[in-house]
């Protein structure tokens, strides 16, 4: 390319001398037939992990091989299992069970459940997991939020009191269709729909479930017989005040003593976490103790609730108990989906915490389909919505798990309870289960969490206090709906209004940025330097039209010192997509500006844009290639030099260069 | 600053020197408080037009006189009105009004609305458009779609038939909706809401509407008595061949023949645009003829149904008609909601084309206002929902319309009619309004238009087909529905699934561009460039970090006969905006990275996202300062001197610089 010689312009640095030797063009990419576009996209959108990639060139055999250890991750680290190994788990597993059996019997009273149910949950589908799961932390089992969801929804229908058997039933049916419905996310490979769950939504949600979940709590702690079905923070308080003749001293009494011992061990544990078996094993201690006081004290006479005789022998099957017909399908299959995204989404998050904490990697669609075949497996014998619970898997981890092992020896230690232990827990008082879903569930606030968010970005609080009041005041569901909606509104607004930024040159250097960032940047006098930060689409070219529009207007008011505008240089990096209505938004500025006699520029349109643009613009009618450039660098020096030469303009009436 | 003189460092470009005798920093925007930022974002999304612009540092009275022509445009163009103009806006106004009184009479029947209805509309909203509108062109009154769309909803509960005063009731009190809805869009400036009906939803549905009203109109062109009240193509199909014994040869060979003159006159107008009053007279000529040929025939004799004995005298009031009460509500607000969005669509995107081809500005939330105002004021004179009509502006524009004068002399021509002219239609046959409704529908289907959509952009005609098919098929709302689900859905796909592109740089510049798009591009032997092309937000934080760790895996496994990886580079120039889930993807990553020995580096943070990241950051705990850079050039040419003088690294093991 010819040297460009032209001593009047002023050039203050190397690189604008350099990129004038040689303008560097815009290309397409290389066409691709749709198709492959289709498949490609396609592949980004359900494959992104590309799980196929290590079966790629490898003989049939070893493909065979490779595709069971997919399915079956047991068949991946069983064959190295050592006795070493099995020591740490055993521990582990015998720690976490001593958690999972008084958990269980809780949470399966917050589902509104006979408390056996929550047992049987712990006991097959941790050996389930044990098969399918690829983490090595995850303590699975019955978690709070989802009992809560599953119980209060179903309760909207049926009464667990009036009507137990049915609603038995239709929690066995609901679990079923959670399993089902998370292991189709994990077969289609829909997990991406768990991530609109925020932290921001998190956060806010987990800490209303938290205060929802104490709140229900409060029968059992003030000993109350008569209570609201519902479950906002408004009934269940009139509720408890209504009935003050009938709350009890003595479970009150008992309520604060194990409240207190429960919380102190949490505190230690959180102090030193080393001593993490502390406030592991409390809840069983508990149990013992307030088992021994009531039996010793005779305190079911003294208006102290107890759990009353449970059933021996582990789980009967459920398959004859699903109810696919019926008027209340409607409610299970959406308490299924609910229940099943909750706690799906607790799964996931835990799995993916501990695999970046000790570098292993969980696929998250491999362990939607486990965690969903386990929930299926599950309503097949007796067991309801089960996952892998935060505080469990935390003290797994603390006690040494190296892998699913430690969930067989819970599942068995659990087995053992229910097969010989179950007539200990006659005079096991409610008011302690109450206190351990108490202690369990404050962990769920999380204080700093929330204030990083103020910090960081006061839409994603606003998010957070709309799924927080939201599950307060209104409903669980209603409330996550809300707050979904609402962040989903904020991507959607930041697409139709995207930022439209104003650039100026750096001094001494080729760099063009935001005028409003880099204070020292320098307007380019003729020039209009605009930078578009979202991609172009329907939703967007009204608003990027007059824009862009006033931009030109702001400038042709202010800036009459100036030499006038004769460029308006867009700066396309951040577009990285276009559809047919954006085509139209270039045709209508280039017109727009046709008439003010401005020259319309794109600098470093991607891929995809200059390729439609092309498509469109065959004879290269409204965007020529001469206004197309790789840096907006190269495009005003090029731009300059030909200003300068056009004889049309006189003389001295335009400083081309700024004089910084 | 140092310079820097490495001389084992081989430099090919004069930028890269540069760059390193100083390399410039990323900062942060200056500091605004929470407040002044979200006024700012207030008026980008709600004034990105900045209305109170003019107003600024101008005199109280200018302000009020301004203030007054914000609200009546009458008062900014009619001063300055002359005689010279209202001579083009007599000619105009006639030529509109030949055309809207059959056009008024059709369209109301399609609606399933009295005939004189119709005309009702032609009178009053056009006078009030006149005063408050600012588009010169528009010409104002009933339209296909909105009347279509209006007839089929509200027959879904009442049948206009055997409780024509409640139907009409109904219809009244949705227009009064309609036109609250659209004011209020306009009023809180919410105009933005009908960008959500692209370009290629409006061509699908408009097409399809197109065939919808078709096919309704085949129950006056056939003669059939007994039709089908649902709008779909099947049952409307399957009514017409169940009724052959009712077809009529007389209105038969009566329609062909109109049928042909009328799409005859359309061709011609179409072909010459100087003769654009062919078309515009034509629907007036053939109602007139096929009047007098009724009337000297006796075809209301022979089959030929005529419209029958109208009503003389100008629009009563019709407040008293409307109901706010009663079981009929939700669907009349369903039904004003729906019909003022496709009204106002049609309206706004007429008054912008003709504002741009006449270089002339239409304020959308101004006309929004308008419009809905000249509803509200039509509900309470007996007119139904009214906008402007896309064919009669084009006539409008073509027969020399100046300004909205020829809205007032198409309003008194119609006036006129209403008093003394409504007994001539009394024998004019409804097979000639269905003739006249399928001419000016079958305009709105634009081939040559879905084959351009089908050419730039696939997911656009799908989206279009959707519209189409979901309007023949489904119903009228259901498929735009449907169509704006999916479009919506794209945009969030985009950003749930962001491109992620590998950048090399192009030989002889500082330049670093997509690999895949510039195929002179090389790779920097020890750097991954990654450009991530959308903003960071819960919805991509687990794709972009996935898919990340794959760039860098695939990198490990391929390129072990280049230098190991050291640092992987993120181009954030597209990344407009990050909420507090993005800002941990950083953490996560930096964290996955350091396990390998690799360092992330960010290039070019635009403000929001530095701000946020020092906001978190304050420590420079995990992005050091050192890792941010300006331009990728800048970051390859300092990062290559530091790794060259890593002591640690064995001399040779690196070729710092590619052999190009």
């Amino acid at each position: 390319m010819e040297h460009n010689n032209n001593n009047n312009i002023i050039l203050h640095s190397h690189c604008v001398e350099v990129a004038m030797e040689e303008v560097h063009h815009v290309v397409a990419p290389p066409h691709k037939s749709t198709f492959q576009k289709l498949k490609a996209r396609l592949k980004e959108t359900f494959f992104p992990d590309d799980p196929l990639r290590q079966f790629k060139g490898q003989p049939l055999k070893t493909k065979f091989v490779l595709g069971a250890q997919y399915f079956f991750p047991i068949l991946q680290w069983g064959p190295n299992y050592t006795f070493q190994l099995f020591k740490s788990d055993l521990i582990a597993g015998l720690t976490i069970a001593s958690l999972a059996i008084p958990q269980g019997i809780s949470y399966a009273k917050l589902a509104n459940l006979p408390p056996i149910v929550g047992l049987y949950s712990s006991f097959v589908p941790p050996l389930v997991y044990a098969v399918l799961g690829s983490s090595r932390d995850l303590a699975v089992g019955p978690v709070s939020i989802a009992s809560l969801v599953l119980g209060s929804m179903l309760r909207q229908e049926v009464s667990p009191t009036t009507d137990p058997l049915l609603f038995l039933q239709l929690a066995f049916t609901s679990t079923f269709f959670a399993g089902l419905f998370q292991a189709s996310l994990g077969i289609l490979r829909l997990g991406f729909i768990i991530d609109f769950l925020s932290k921001a939504i998190l956060i806010g949600f987990m800490a209303g479930a938290a205060i929802i979940v104490s709140l229900q709590q409060l029968k059992s702690l003030l000993g109350i017989t008569h209570f609201t079905k519902q479950m906002g923070l408004v009934p269940v308080m009139t509720s408890v005040f209504h009935n003050v003749h009938e709350w009890s001293w003595q479970t009150i009494l008992m309520g604060i003593c194990f409240l207190m011992l429960l919380l102190l061990a949490r505190h230690i544990s959180i102090r030193k976490p080393k001593l993490f078996w502390v406030s592991a094993g409390a809840p069983l201690v508990s149990v013992i103790i307030s088992t021994i006081l009531v039996f010793a004290f005779k305190g079911q006479n003294h208006g102290i609730s107890v759990i009353g005789k449970l059933q021996e022998g582990i789980n009967p099957p459920s398959w004859n108990m699903l109810r696919f017909h019926g008027s209340h399908l409607g409610l299970v299959i959406k308490t299924g989906i609910i229940t099943g995204i909750l706690s799906l989404t607790e799964g996931i998050a835990v799995g993916r915490t501990f695999a970046a904490l000790r570098n292993y990697k969980v696929d998250g669609n491999k362990e939607m389909m486990a965690i969903g075949f386990m929930n299926v497996v599950g309503s097949f014998t007796s067991c309801y919505v089960t996952t892998g619970a935060f505080s469990r898997s935390a003290v797994n981890n603390n006690a040494g798990a190296k892998s699913a092992v430690s969930n067989v020896v819970m599942s068995v230690t659990v087995m053992v309870t229910l097969l010989f232990l179950m007539p200990l827990f006659q005079y096991t008082p409610n008011v302690v289960l109450g206190a351990i879903i108490v202690t369990a569930v404050i962990g769920l606030i999380d204080i700093p969490a929330a204030c990083l968010i103020w910090r960081i970005d006061k839409f994603d609080f606003i998010v957070m206090l709309t799924a927080f009041f939201g599950v307060i005041f209104i409903s669980v569901q209603q409330g996550l709906a809300l707050a979904v909606g609402l962040s989903t509104f904020k991507i959607l607004l930041q697409i139709t209004r995207p930022k439209t930024v104003m650039l100026g040159k750096i001094p001494g250097t080729d760099i063009y940025r935001n005028l409003h960032q880099y204070k020292e940047a320098v307007r380019v006098p003729g020039f209009l330097i605009l930078s578009i930060e979202a991609p172009i689409n329907f939703a967007n070219i009204t608003y990027l039209n007059e824009r862009t529009l006033r931009w030109i207007e702001d400038e042709e008011d202010n800036k009459k010192e100036y030499s006038s505008l004769q460029f308006v240089i867009l700066e396309m990096s951040a577009v990285s997509a276009i559809d047919t209505s954006g085509i139209s938004l270039f045709r209508d500025l280039k017109a727009a500006l046709e008439k003010k006699g401005i020259e319309l520029v794109l600098v470093n349109p991607l891929a995809e844009v200059i390729e439609k643009l092309k498509r469109v613009d065959e004879a290269n009618e409204f965007i020529p290639a001469q206004n197309l450039f790789l840096t907006v660098g190269e495009a005003v020096a090029s731009l300059s030099t030909a200003m300068k030469n056009q004889s049309t303009i006189p003389e001295g009436a335009h400083t081309i260069m700024p004089h910084y």
